[in-house]
């Protein structure tokens, strides 16, 4: 059985490697009842997030991750905190900071992200 | 019954307010299951926490929230997540982003922040 810790560093290599190759692949990461405010708009369900995520309006993105922090949360789940950078279309670096909340889906040792939320930092 | 956005809303003035004039009574909000991830350090239980919190090497801070986002979380909780800025000693201001999961304490009405997780933003 992987720690909390070791199971959020998989899931964030996982997760930002299919942002920013496959950002249609994504969706399997989300469930009906997951939630993401991004940029404070709020989408719920892995179709509506899915839908956000895939016309965010960029060609390209590369995330760079500074800090991951992880904790154990309530339903046997794994809170991770991430900050790090970003570029959009080989532009400017962004920072960014973005949290999840993942729950188990049920299959042993499998997980989806009930909570997401994002934020760019603005220095 | 309020909303998790207001209660969310309620929870973050009273925590950073009491942060800035009243670090010692912050302990009131956690209890012993509380974990702290603070800049990568993890500490656990309200005593813990307190003591890294009140030993913060600062005679003041004053901290300015820039985001709020809030979302319903597994228990009964609600989790935050808050970028802003925060100025020590009256110095340069820092960026910080900072997630809370708030329990129900089982008091009606009653949170305590089950996990905390900060980190400086540097731009």
């Amino acid at each position: 059985m992987s720690s909390p810790d070791e199971i959020a560093k998989a899931f964030v290599l996982h997760y930002y490697t299919l942002f920013d190759s496959n950002r249609a692949g994504l969706g399997s990461l989300y469930q009906e009842g997951s939630m993401l405010t991004f940029e404070g708009e709020r989408l719920q369900g892995s179709a509506s997030i899915l839908k956000k995520l895939t016309g965010l309006p960029f060609q390209s993105v590369a995330h760079k991750v500074d800090t991951m922090d992880a904790q154990p949360s309530p339903g046997n789940g794994i809170l991770i905190y991430v900050t790090g950078q970003l570029q959009v279309d080989g532009g400017n670096t962004l920072r960014f900071a973005q949290v999840f909340n993942l729950q188990p889906t049920g299959v042993p040792g499998g997980f989806y992200v009930l909570n997401d939320l994002f934020r760019l930092v603005y220095g």
